[in-house]
């Protein structure tokens, strides 16, 4: 059996060194909702005037905490807001119990925090299906607001994992006219992870000034090409959830700004890829390109078939360069595609081309990719402009030591 | 590592006693397309007059034999008819030697047996994109046609397997005022199993006398629940074919005969059955429920998503009645539910309903059922009356062994 505790290989060698937020604080317990020994809960107050953009799952069978954020938004900006995260239970599917929770715990928080109702965003993640312990989080909160501190992100984003292997922070700082501007955030997500959205919560925070609306439509084109272009097992949780603050503490007005936008693009992206590189038992992070399509829809359909294939997924985990089972997955996929029109790589070895191995292919070249640890395949269908770009792992026992065990 | 060339565990203790089919004859070789002692090539001859109806994969990629077969049905009914498989080679993905190598197999087979090259119809199964080497095919067909024998349908199913741990054969008998009417096959399948269709070749023969037209609607009509409502692994093969022949040898007419619809249904889900029970590394025979959709259509999306989720089969490999899984996956498939109406069964035991745990539910009785080597989810989505039954296995460390290392 895999050593299912050690960290993932893929994972950065340390936490990233985050800048501070201004008009952002942190701070965590340990109330033991389901783990014992580890911080499970988190609280992030954010400064009066803080504006709330959110993406969150699209599952009919959503937990109540991701319907009550839903309703709350776009909300107005007034006053000052907090995000609440416990790890270990996810309050879904737990009945008139789950919004029951979910109150108790957003009335506590406002009422310590001073925030109205409405601006108490709450998630939690964990086991669906066995009610949530809130009075243990309720009764550590006056506790998380007194302790709020700016310097807390690395351990708000260590409180908020369950089967990830390591915490995951980006930021990026970009110059303006009136001096800088800071994005920072965290995700977490590990297993359960497919588009609509990556099964995962992640939180931003930037000392922008932008509008929500502004704020809401960047954030959800971002989405697109970020977290729902990533892929571990093709299962989508229940809980999934993006929120990004902007405190406005800069005093930087961001409207139309393209810097800010691309900021944000790159702090999305490299959350996205972190959770990739911590999919339940990955040994290997795989990039697939696809051109050539008949739309971008059509290439996602076939970037997302080949980066879902269990068979392709086990090629890339015993390092087999058998390009015959990308060529399954995009038959498959249901989108347009002509056979011999389609030409693959590995990396940048061309293996496939006019419906058949490419005449200069040498195998050793490709299996000399497979054998690193990131894997890229290109496929070029030939027929239009359509691309998309999708990221996934490799599937290895260890997943399924992970998944055969996780909730016994 | 799990023994990957273990007999699967849920495989019958034998090949069935199959009742010989008036009209049919087989034989086999082993020429070495890639496995070496063992048989890998079957040549079944059908009498003159043999009806022939056929389904087969969707894939845009499909094979070259697949593309043949598929050009030559319907078809007349006129003079004798052959069917001719290799194992170890798929000739997909093989270019313009694709069909060049099922010309010559075709030509050869007709010079030898004495049929119109448009009644000989061809199968491959194995690696794709590997040229297939057909001289040593072509080399075997005037022995097999000599030594054909209505008593080798069993060597015939053997010949034909690839990862297959077992020989896969079904049969019905039924009786008609006019005598007997026979209906035995045959199925290989194992990994690659999706629908549209399930991955697999199947082959059913049949001493009835039908018209063309009406055995090809029944035929497709019947794989709808049976091939196509059974999966492994989500993935589809490029050369999924289903040949179903009627010899009329029997000289009875089932045109309009619900005991032989009925019959030929019957052979079909028990040799589906077959093939997801020799699923790689599976073991155990899963049975998805889903009543109470929005429509059949509904019904299927959830019954599929939950027989792919590779969450919901590690569940059922570690024998966990993680039901919180299968609401998860009832939530991404995209198809229509409402939360709180749905319920969810493991056997007889009620897990969930009202959209949380059930108060009579007891979890040892749950786990019970989940030992077994049968298990039957059921999900009633409590909203109209659309049904779908989707059958699966669970998900093992046998099936990466199996997939790690397949090719190389």
């Amino acid at each position: 059996m895999a050593d299912i505790t050690a960290v993932s290989p893929l994972a950065p060698a340390s936490f990233p060194d985050l800048p501070k937020v201004a008009g952002v604080t942190f701070a965590t317990a340990a109330v033991g909702v389901k783990y014992q020994g580890r911080t499970d809960v988190m609280l992030a107050c954010l400064a009066a005037g803080t504006t709330v953009a959110g993406v969150f799952t699209k599952s009919t069978t959503r937990a109540a905490p991701v319907l009550d954020c839903q309703a709350k938004l776009p909300g107005s900006d007034t006053g000052p807001a907090a995000i609440l995260v416990n790890s270990g239970n996810a309050n879904a599917f737990t009945g008139a119990n789950g919004i029951e929770s979910v109150n108790a715990i957003v009335d506590a928080v406002a009422q310590a925090s001073g925030c109205d109702p409405s601006r108490v965003f709450t998630s939690s993640t964990g086991v669906i299906g066995e009610k949530l312990p809130h009075d243990r989080v309720v009764s550590a909160i006056d506790d998380l607001v007194t302790k709020q501190s700016n310097a807390e992100i690395e351990a708000a984003a260590r409180a908020i994992m369950t089967t990830d292997t390591y915490a995951k922070g980006a930021s990026r700082v970009f110059e303006t006219p009136d001096g800088p501007v800071t994005i920072a955030g965290m995700a977490k997500g590990s297993g359960m992870i497919a588009p609509d959205m990556a099964t995962m919560l992640v939180y931003i925070f930037t000392d922008a000034c932008i509008a929500q609306t502004a704020l809401q439509q960047m954030v959800s084109d971002h989405c697109d090409t970020t977290f729902n272009a990533i892929t571990v097992d093709s299962d989508t949780s229940t809980s999934d959830s993006l929120i990004v603050a902007a405190t406005g503490a800069s005093g930087i007005n961001v409207d139309g700004s393209s810097a800010f936008a691309d900021a944000l693009y790159e702090v999305m992206q490299e959350l996205a890829h972190l959770v990739v590189k911590d999919g339940e038992g990955a040994h290997k992070f795989v990039q697939i390109d696809v051109t050539g399509a008949v739309s971008t829809a059509s290439a996602k359909t076939h970037a997302m078939a080949i980066a879902n294939s269990p068979l392709v997924k086990t090629a890339i985990a015993g390092e087999d360069p058998n390009w015959g089972r990308v060529v399954m997955a995009i038959g498959k996929s249901g989108a347009e595609a002509d056979r011999d029109k389609v030409s693959i790589w590995f990396g940048d070895v061309l293996v496939a081309e006019n419906g058949w191995v490419s005449p200069t292919y040498v195998e050793d070249e490709a299996a000399a990719h497979m054998k690193g640890e990131d894997i890229r395949i290109r496929v070029d269908l030939g027929l239009a402009d359509g691309a998309f770009t999708a990221w996934t792992c490799d599937l290895t026992h260890a997943y399924i030591d992970i998944n055969a065990d996780y909730r016994s």
